[in-house]
């Protein structure tokens, strides 16, 4: 498919600052477009490329600075390069209708339409699953689990009995969702398990990474609210209860019963403890390590975490020590000599 | 089911510091609890909401000094809660016996009484399954590998060859007992493997959590000791030993042949390099990054990890730098105006 | 199967220090070997078990300082080692050819010449599978994905569509290739997802741990080059290009779009910040947090990561502060007992 600048303009909402007739057949990343391709530029760290990428045009800022043949200004860069991706590189349709002839599925299992079940899922007892589900090969449904509208679920995916999934939700590979809790209580010589007798409930919308796990609740549910993102490998312990629109990025972990607001950042590796309260709109930096509450639009850093300038604060103090050590030499040097000129004019005195 | 304070109590091992004729149906979290509710009272952080909580009753600790209404005071109030859940909340029966139609069993498997196996598991050559072994649905259990009694392994986990598994133990979704050990050795401009020909030892009454990797040892086995629970996404590498009734949290990691002796906590994202010992019943606080032995009974923070105390004092020091700053711009301000004196007295000495 | 030191000697490149004829008949750990067992010494903390093995020889370096009866002298310990295991220890022989009558292969995929499908595998549209590949029970391979010749691919592994194996790649359990990279824009209220329609290509004889996961690109590939050897719990994020023969220790970290050279060494736990270069042999220490591009031949430690030597400057400082802090109150004192002397000076002046 080949389109204009200016067709796609249009399509991404943007303004051609060029010849709004070329024609571009694809995307590529800046440093390997070729004549003919469309590319973009939203990291600065990338616009050491704009003297050798060979793009036809790029996707950028309204206020972009640098000059280029063939610009496509846009409100937003990251959202006009996704519009175009979906143009040039449209997903594959989702499989057809159907149910593999392996599949196990119980009697009572309540189905939508035009649901996706592929070979050897295992679909328990009193499930309920939404119209236009995709269940990929190998995932296990457990009993009384509900799974909605439009949710798709990559191969071998778990879900454990009384979950909740919701509509359009996406659940990579091997993630786990209602696995139990890591509840128990030393007793003497030994250590008793704690029930986990809660569930999981997943909003709508939500994207779950391979491999994360989602542990039930133990009373309550564990909660992941609408629209959040959630990463490859990261761990959500019981009873957390995590906002709308939060994203968590790869390999960060949550412990029981912490609570996030909505729109909260975490980013890659980061441990939160249990019992906390982590406001609405907080950022908190990669491999920050929290502590304690962490206030509304709060940005932390560090670990334990504390709030970005004092961490700066601190590291600047750390890298004045050798300062520091300087000026104590040089105030001992004149103590010195000054006791030492002390000690002359008292002994001239003397004399 | 309606019980009254006194029966729970009683259940519990508990006196009711109230009404004990009062009725209640069901366990819950103090926040949410509402009349007819019985909920628990051990972490601090959860008093606020003894004002505003509508339970009908609350476990709490001998000694709690709080007033409410009606009480059930117990020596240990997570094991009391623990029981509470255990009675308000029984878990499912167990999955009747018998073998799916879709399962693949070897010929020379031995198979115990009672077991259930899912749909499409897989149980390879020689491999020795307990009475009343539980293996859900897509599971795989490698070669020569015995599953001791009573074990339950939910869907999706892989157990590779020749590994030991022991009775009650617990596996869940996604886990994999027996990969092979990170063992490469750089030759020339290449990287050869080192054959991983040792096995894993999983002692009776280990929890393993989901997504959790245990590789089998180089030679030996990787041992996991009798009673230790291990949560989500933990690494433990070739030839660790653990001991018995440890703790690991979620997503630490275990290098090769450390070996951690018995009663030992180590909390979320630890991470302990290869080699160690550390001692029984050390405390490893989050995120802590072991990198020399550590003595029994110590409690370590910090990446490199340390002594608890000594972290403290090092946090308190890089925090009074600020106040050395002060103290010496005060002594350089002195210095100077003494020179400034100094010259001024010999200046007027000289007139 | 017994064989003289001097046999052993041969096969792995070695000179024998005592008694040639001797005969041993397996490999041992240095702590638990017996008479008639072979073990080797290659990490000097394990010299403190010289005086109590029982061993019959131990292979050692060429410049081993130590005396014991027998030693087999090596120019490369631990490659000799893994070839004494090899010996000792055959691998089990390759499953058998054969294609489970359980397995759903597509009918328009190519499958190469003795290759080995297990129970329930999944191979999806148009997938090209080489010559001797080994896909164990319950793995998924996507559409149009092709795997490389005598690549082994162990149980419950997802390999997503449009990705590429290499030859003699080793996949362990619970592995992801091809999920989607972690791509979203904040918009508005809401979050829109950007198309992952990139893909993964993963080198000749690389080796790919238990539940590690690693993203599709979004538009690009994500890559990991010829001979890299990927532990268990890694994140591999999307666009992330990983040179040769490097190592990725359990539990690390790349964020998007990072180029990491060839033999770079990536300890257990590091995160790598997105979009960042790492030359060229440069090694990162565990637990280490990487925000900045590190030169070629670097070795960095620490969260922010920062060249060796200075990272234990600062902490050599941090630990000085205490001194620091006593050269202050000496001066103090000093200064005071000047005032006191000048006032008592200037008193006796005036008197």
């Amino acid at each position: 498919m080949e389109l204009s600048l200016q067709k796609i303009a249009e399509l991404v909402g943007g303004k051609v600052d060029g010849d709004d007739k070329l024609l571009v057949h694809d995307l590529a990343e800046i440093q390997h477009a070729e004549p003919g391709e469309l590319t973009f530029l939203s990291n600065p760290k990338y616009i050491k490329f704009l003297a050798t990428t060979r793009a036809t045009a790029i996707l950028v800022d309204d206020n972009f600075m640098e000059s280029y043949p063939n610009l496509i200004r846009v409100q937003n860069v990251n959202f006009a390069y996704s519009r175009a991706l979906a143009i040039f590189r449209p997903e594959a349709p989702k499989p057809a209708p159907g149910i593999d002839s392996t599949a196990l599925i119980a009697k009572d299992a309540v189905l939508g339409n035009d649901i996706h079940i592929g070979a050897h899922v295992v679909i328990a007892e009193k499930c309920v699953i939404g119209n236009r589900v995709c269940i990929l090969p190998n995932s296990v449904i457990g009993k009384e689990t509900q799974i909605g509208d439009d949710a798709v679920i990559y191969p071998n995916v778990t879900v454990y009995h009384r979950c909740h999934v919701g509509k359009r939700v996406i659940i990579h590979s091997g993630a786990v969702v209602g696995s139990d809790g890591f509840g128990f209580v030393r007793v003497e010589n030994s250590i008793e398990k704690i029930p986990q007798a809660g569930g999981v409930f997943i909003g709508d919308d939500v994207e779950i990474g391979a491999n994360t796990a989602i542990d039930r609740g133990t009373l309550g549910n564990t909660i992941i609210g609408k629209g959040t993102k959630i990463d490859n490998l990261v761990q959500i312990a019981h009873n957390v209860k995590i906002g709308e629109y939060c994203f968590l990025a790869g390999q960060s972990g949550v412990a029981g019963s912490t609570v996030i607001e909505d729109g909260v950042t975490i980013a890659g590796q980061v441990g939160i403890a249990g019992h906390l309260h982590i406001g609405a709109g907080a950022i908190i930096a990669a491999q920050a390590g929290v502590s304690k509450d962490i206030p509304t639009g709060a940005v932390v850093i560090g670990s334990p975490a504390q709030e970005k300038g004092k961490v700066w604060r601190e590291m600047a103090n750390i890298r004045s020590i050798p300062d520091i050590k300087e000026k104590i030499k040089r105030l001992e040097q004149l103590a010195s000599q000054k006791i030492i000129r002390n000690r002359n004019a008292q002994e001239s005195e003397n004399d």
